[in-house]
């Protein structure tokens, strides 16, 4: 299948999204990492807040005109179903978006904002999917594969492009990985073009069903998959991403979701940037060493910037707790007067500012005159929370091990 | 004082930051209001996260070469301490920064990373400016105000300048506003340049010392500010920049901090970036009606994103809230089995999500036999919130009234 995709292809794409979408210009060098110059290629600043405008709006535009008097459909919870509404939009064609019912009502909004005709299907991501099929077959919609089309993969593709053009001493491209349709058309792209360029795929480590097909050589099925990075939670490859990611990819990982945490923390902090997991995937690989590139310029691709922010948050508190930004003290003291104050002056010597102190009398106590007292704190690195427990530790005041 | 200042003061500090500042360009249109066009001129990606860099650099730019050897001191816990040693450090010039001593740990440490000495000084803001000024006269350190110098305002003018090339179309510009520095060089750039183009100036509710003081023709000192930018709480402007003010910006407003939490959670939203406060300011005055844009083209500056992060928690609490997309109910229900289920299942029929349920029994219940339920809900807006407080009262559990 891959035959079909050629560099003409992602030229031509380039051409057709000259107008719809952005061109965010790479930032950097950044100060994300001491060991590689990192710079960014914030795709989350583009319209819809993700890359996957691209494909969907190339493959949109190529439509024949009967296909664009019925419509398309498409299935996603997404980026993906953004994409391909506002795509359709802009061209005054219809489009029908199957989601699986459970989906966060922000997602179904934004899909609607954008124009679309949004259908919530009972069940899980499959059920909407096959739905998506049974009305393309009914009505005779086009079907918009979120990866697994060699006209998305070329869209996605110009973003290879654009790296080249922009920064030709680039050294390495760090892209997320979820069906593959991204890492394939960077890939493809810039292995034809400049076969001296690393690109190096990144999955969540509790979603690499690209990574283990890659390895195994052949696409293998996860049954689950669990991670904070919903966008590249996909439980297969498809057949052409996949032929395409073994080809032309030089090496595929994967990182943690705590990387992740920390590595959307560190952009927030550091680039001033909102990532999604997804987004922040490339980031991650590059700034805890999962991919050999010490002292050389990388372009690290941040995919999207779709995070719910009640998400945002718990991301946030995890990527200060990674990074000994704060901690969790859980202590029994005597219940006696003057007893939290010697406590909390011990944790103010140290430097350690209280974010939040509860103090009470529980029957989990192991003695009955005893309370059990919880501080969370907010603190400099690893080794100041050792300063501050050992300090307490030698007053009498042991913290609790977890 | 205000004749120092030259357009050609300006240009040459704009030949002067080429390779030190970044010039981020402008993004949109955005879709931040729907009454008018806004334009990002997002300062927050300039390097240290703030324009601040601008007008510091500039001024260390001119120093005479014994000024040099002798060093730079400035009283800053925020954006202009970032600034002031950046430049002296890649200048090859020692930087002492004076700060209040309860300053927030993450700004010291980011301002010692950039090659700054730091003077922690017992007592507040003004303690630390007094024993700047004092190290000043010991030591023959050059002082670098934050705003109120001619040579710290041409730098800033340069983000005019820089607006005016890359979108000469533009009608307004709004810029947010603490001791006046950044408004009085880009009011003044463009205003010399092209009088047609309106300039208005932002300030937070509780710190509108400037807005006070040109509406009361002479320079107000407030005893005390209160708002979330902490970057812009500023209780005295300039004489200089007040002077600059007055005669070239066309209006002065203020925004309140919840409007300028609503900006923060907008930008973080739809745009992906990350501003503080005083960044979001001049976004909140545009969102929000405060200026009489509707139907132009309008940069908004985006100052600076040096926000704490976990201020920033809370921020986006707020802006949830504000925004009608989390809410709070406390209802008193008769404590008896099945009641709680009753009540979560009428929310969930009207698409509320819960966030978290609290349900105790307390003394602060009006009936001994009565429970006190908190509910804390993300809703889509705040006609979907009164739908589910309907829906709750017609079954018999009236939500209190706060």
């Amino acid at each position: 299948m891959s035959d079909k995709l050629t560099i003409g292809e992602v030229y031509r794409a380039q051409m057709e999204l000259r107008d719809i979408a952005r061109h965010p210009k790479i930032i950097g060098p950044t100060n994300l990492s001491d060991k590689c110059q990192i710079y960014l290629k914030p795709e989350n600043l583009q319209h819809t807040g993700a890359f996957k405008l691209r494909g969907a709006a190339y493959k949109i535009s190529q439509l024949t005109p009967e296909e664009k008097a019925k419509g398309v459909i498409a299935c996603s919870a997404g980026n993906h179903a953004q994409g391909v509404a506002l795509s359709a939009t802009r061209n005054g064609i219809k489009s029908l978006i199957c989601l699986p019912q459970g989906a966060p009502i922000s997602k179904i909004e934004a899909t609607k904002r954008l124009g679309a005709e949004v259908c919530l299907v009972p069940g899980v991501y499959d059920d909407a999917y096959a739905k998506a099929l049974q009305l393309r077959d009914e009505h005779g919609y086009t079907f918009v594969h979120p990866f697994n089309d060699p006209l998305v993969i070329a869209g996605q593709g110009t973003i290879g492009l654009e790296v080249l053009e922009e920064m030709p001493d680039v050294e390495a491209i760090v892209v997320p990985v979820g069906g593959g349709g991204l890492v394939a058309g960077i890939a493809f792209a810039v292995k034809t073009l400049r076969p001296d360029i690393k690109v190096y795929g990144v999955q969540a480590a509790g979603a690499a069903s690209m990574v283990e097909s890659v390895h195994k050589g052949e696409r293998v099925h996860l049954d689950s998959v669990h991670t904070i990075a919903d966008g590249i939670a996909v439980k297969e490859p498809g057949d052409l991403t996949f032929e395409l990611c073994s080809e032309y990819v030089d090496e595929m990982v994967a990182v943690t979701d705590d990387e992740i945490a920390g590595a959307i923390l560190a952009l927030i902090e550091k680039q001033k940037l909102v990532a999604e997991g997804a987004g922040a995937a490339a980031v991650a690989a590059a700034m805890y060493g999962h991919i050999p590139v010490d002292g050389k310029k990388v372009v690290c691709i941040v995919s999207g910037g779709n995070i719910d922010v009640n998400i945002l948050n718990r991301v946030i508190a995890r990527g200060l707790a990674k990074n000994g930004r704060t901690c969790q003290f859980e202590l029994e003291v005597d219940d006696k007067p003057g007893v939290l104050s010697s406590v909390l002056k011990i944790v103010a010597d140290q430097g350690g500012n209280i974010l939040s102190v509860n103090h009470e009398r529980v029957a989990a106590a192991t003695q009955v005159n005893a309370c059990v007292l919880h501080l969370e704190l907010e603190t400099l690195d690893a080794s100041h929370i050792e300063r501050i427990r050992k300090a307490l530790a030698d007053a009498g005041f042991p913290v609790k091990e977890n």
